[in-house]
């Protein structure tokens, strides 16, 4: 009995010690909750912090603002077995918490700057008591290369900073498989100024990740450079294949044999190599920004950033010129957008290139009618002034073309049948080449 | 009998036909002569056409002018069994040849521009004959894109042009497995007008390759930038990752963990992604510029291409003044370069970078002692002022630095003990990685 209860409450039980252990979870974004319902889910208490009292009721009862159905079925499952509880921030959550991971949305998307006020507060609310047990901030959100290091400052000059570490552990999930991802990293990141800084988040993850799971434990900086790089690489790859993509149809090449030709050497590969409207969604264009954001300490210009954005810049605006060369003008013409969220069976529209490209035709003066099985009938699409048409026939009335906007398995599929009969003309700009070509010329449309 | 005597001369039959076809191969360096033994090595008579009568001689004793261990071991055995014979160029040659491979140094090196009159010369050579047999030229040289086009042009120019089909089949042997390269490529590409025009070159590919092999048959246009693409692919990789290494010196951060951290995942992976000097040698380099030669009929600039060569000429700047910021000026400093082949186990200096480097340490006035075990001793290295020293030692003598120029077998396998005892200062640039530091930071040295 005495070596029972010696056992059970010996520092050196790392499992009961970390199950007892207060963990937060800033932030209830994709990141934030596919991390604090993982967590959950091997049966630890996570408290998730959520500014928005609608959206703390809404994921109280299991469910969640955003299409992630895998991740949503585990949140249901934490929140009925109450190891997952949401709450709005109050100072006291962060002074009770042990570990504290924060999701935030962590930089501003037209400065590219990082949002040093929001830190600034969790630094002083974490930071203005005393405590026993060292309290561990796990920075999961993005930041240009050197903000930890700031962040770090923030924290030691509060009361008791000294009682706090600070550990960079960068996220790469992939949206519409969140959970899984998170489940089954191909890498666990750890950034730390000293070794015993990551000591609670090296245990809480040897507790819930099996050991073949690399790890990967070096300074602050390197950490966020991992991060930061890791995307550029795949905006690079994703931006050569459109530049020779947007080459190719200028000059009337022949894109599919060249996409082969290229991909057969292993060295390149065929995989993460599809071509479409370019690079979007709410991480990799935002992490080429950062990489050489203007808060950044060294001069030191990413010049791999800086191509991937200029090739997947320019290409939206030769998508135009080759619109314009088969439609002409336009001006008052109608123009179908069929999916406009920024990947395929996904809901979120953040950073869309659909959305991009439709401001563009706006701009140029058509009336761009959209339409996408995955966002919610007859809303507004997030930053645009276009509304979700009901059916894809309302999104086909009186158009002059029909652009694909996203590869969704539901727009693949769509019969020709359901078009509009009161279309204009039968043109279609497909640049993902996921539609059946023969199929629809059989039905009459043409490929521009 | 008669059944017999019909199915040897039946012109469907692709392997007696083609037995009996005369094919040359122009050029006598690496693709010339890995195409050329390859074919004679599939038991077909191939006669390379190379203007250096000395070379003519070597070769037609088997031996190579460079150092492609494998490729000299069927070089001497086609030879001897007469399927190879070298010659130089005349015109007959060429106005009995069915198949030609031109393998010709194709590009000026300062200009980028094609070398237009050695082209227009096969041209006219080919095309002033009359022929039962129609022709094929088959361009293995790399070409900007829509150089073919123009070739042939002048090959429609020609009395009897119209008796003569061109082909586009990049290559994509790596140096030091050239032959083996050839024998299984990753693909075959086919760049061709009309169909027929590659009718001799798909029976020939069907005798010699198996049919697992993918072919892609193309455009020539398309065939030309799949070859550019490919390399510019390449290059981009390992632009990135050498800009990755660059900022991670300049700001001292943690390398091996930013590589490995950013390799792990799989659509990134960690195979050709090692750093040293940047990329070199006579393809990338090359097919980068060519990418956006001026000779170029559009005007479409190749970002990819570009920024890939940014860094890495930026990447020579940065590593002299990491060098400065440890040694202090380089003016009348001895600094020894161990390797200067344009990488590993290749003797072929052509686009080196370690040379390169080389030049720029003369130019900030140091003397640059260069030793390479894959380089004749004494000689000098081919474009700069240097030697090659017959050892280590000669090379290391009164040297304040070190430089890896090259990670060849023998260069990381070096002892300590054969440095020069006549050392000045014990300093070495390792931007390889490819020594074992503790081993020699025990006898003394340091890493800068």
């Amino acid at each position: 009995m005495k070596a029972f209860v010696k056992r059970r409450f010996s520092p050196y039980n790392d499992n009961l010690m970390l199950s007892r252990s207060q963990i937060i979870v800033v932030g209830a974004g994709y990141v934030g909750l596919a991390t604090a319902v993982y967590l959950a889910h091997k049966q630890l208490h996570v408290t998730v912090i959520e500014k928005d009292s609608n959206l703390v009721d809404l994921l109280s009862c299991g469910l969640l603002h955003f299409s992630e159905p895998i991740l949503e079925k585990h949140l249901k499952q934490v929140v009925k077995k109450k190891y997952l509880t949401v709450q709005v921030p109050t100072k006291e959550l962060y002074q009770h918490a042990d570990i504290i991971f924060i999701a935030i949305d962590s930089a501003n998307r037209s400065t590219w700057e990082m949002k040093h006020s929001a830190f600034k507060q969790i630094a002083e609310w974490v930071g203005s008591v005393p405590r026993k047990k060292r309290a561990t901030i796990v920075l999961k959100s993005t930041n240009i290369i050197g903000f930890a290091d700031k962040f770090a400052q923030y924290i030691t000059n509060t009361p008791h900073g000294n009682r706090v570490s600070l550990v960079v552990a960068p996220e790469f999930l992939r949206e519409g498989i969140a959970f899984d991802d998170t489940k089954k990293p191909w890498r666990l990141v750890i950034g730390r100024k000293a070794k015993k800084d990551a000591t609670a988040l090296r245990k809480l993850y040897k507790q819930i990740y099996p050991d073949k799971i690399p790890i990967i434990e070096t300074d602050m900086k390197s950490a966020e450079l991992i991060k930061l790089a890791s995307n550029t690489y795949l905006a690079n790859r994703l931006a050569f294949i459109h530049e020779i993509a947007d080459y190719a149809r200028i000059d009337s090449l022949d894109l599919p044999s060249i996409q082969k030709g290229i991909g057969l050497d292993p060295r390149i590969g065929t995989d993460y190599f599809e071509t479409g409207l370019g690079f979007g969604g709410s991480c990799l264009p935002k992490d080429c920004r950062l990489m050489n954001s203007k808060e950044r300490t060294h001069s030191f210009v990413f010049e791999s950033a800086r191509s991937a954005m200029t090739i997947n810049d320019r290409l939206l605006n030769n998508l135009m010129l080759h619109i314009k060369k088969h439609i002409g003008s336009l001006h008052k013409k109608r123009i179908a957008l069929l999916g406009v969220a920024f990947k395929a069976e996904v809901d979120d529209t953040r950073g869309s290139r659909a959305i991009d490209l439709a401001n563009l035709m706006t701009e140029a003066g058509a009336t761009v009618q959209c339409f996408d099985p995955m966002i919610e009938k007859g809303i507004f699409i997030q930053e645009t002034k276009l509304q979700n048409t009901p059916t894809i026939q309302d999104a086909t009335e009186g158009v002059s073309l029909i652009v694909i906007g996203c590869p969704h398995e539901a727009i693949k599929t769509i019969q020709p049948r359901t078009i509009s009969k009161k279309i204009r003309t039968r043109f279609i700009s497909d640049y993902f080449n996921c539609l059946p070509k023969a199929k629809w010329e059989k039905a009459g449309f043409t490929f521009i």
